[in-house]
Parts: C-alpha cells; structure tokens; sequence
C-alpha cells in the first residue's frame, strides 16, 4: 500500500483537515474515506486503529489522529 | 512562508509523528522545532496556536494537532 488514507466524517473540523492534508502531501497520495457516509468502512478504520476522525493512516500503518472532530463511537451514530 | 513548521518536545509520540511527517511531506518542507529544548519558541508556537505537541503549522497557517504528547503547559514544566 503506498497511499495514505484519510478518514473523516464531513464534520468541519474534518474537512478543514483534509484540505491540509491534501496541500501537503498532494491528492494523488491519498484516498479520501468518509465514514460518515461509507458506514460500512467505519469497521475497517477500527482496526487500522482509528479512534477518532479526522485521521490519517499512513502507508506503513501509523495513524495519524489529527485534531478532532468526532470519535468513531459519535460517528456509529 | 512555504514551509511546515512541525513542533515537538521529545516525546515518543513526538518522535513516532515526526517521523510520519518526515515520510509524507518530505523533510525539505517541514522545518522540526523542538520547544522542550528550544524553550523560547514555545511562545511562537503558542501565538500559531499550538496547544499540545506533535503539532504540524502548515504553510497557511492552520495547526494540525497531530495525536497527542503534551501540552504546551506541561511543556513549560
């Protein structure tokens, strides 16, 4: 896996996020996930070990929680 | 300013982010400021609204509060 993917939940703080992060390290580096919708990739985010979003998950596996805008919990609604 | 200022004190998810944001952006576009040892950057790093450290200032100037190490007044000590 060589890009980045980036979880969020349409949440402002969220897409506030994913604009920086598609400033910096480019749109073509990362899938963009938004769990808010795409309930059924709430599950896969889990064990890439997200507990909140915004999240980035890097392509060797570290999860980068950046700011918050809303835990998975809050998003399983 | 066209570079990420990424600031950090040291600690292990200092250095596990740092090296994540290294890796995405590339180290030509991040300048690292370790405000534990560089202590009077900490009021810098305050007034770009860093409230807790890893945190990434992007070139726009938003903060992205990357995980969670300490806070600026822990980095006081």
């Amino acid at each position: 896996m060589s890009k980045s993917i980036f979880y969020h939940a349409g949440c402002p703080v969220c897409i506030s996020a994913e604009h920086d992060v598609i400033d910096l390290i480019g749109r073509e580096n990362v899938e963009i996930v938004n769990i808010g919708v795409v309930k059924d990739k709430i599950s896969e985010a889990e064990i890439a070990g997200v507990k909140s979003v915004p999240a980035l998950v890097t392509p060797n596996g570290n999860v980068l929680h950046i700011n918050f805008g809303a835990s998975i919990s809050d998003v399983k609604g």
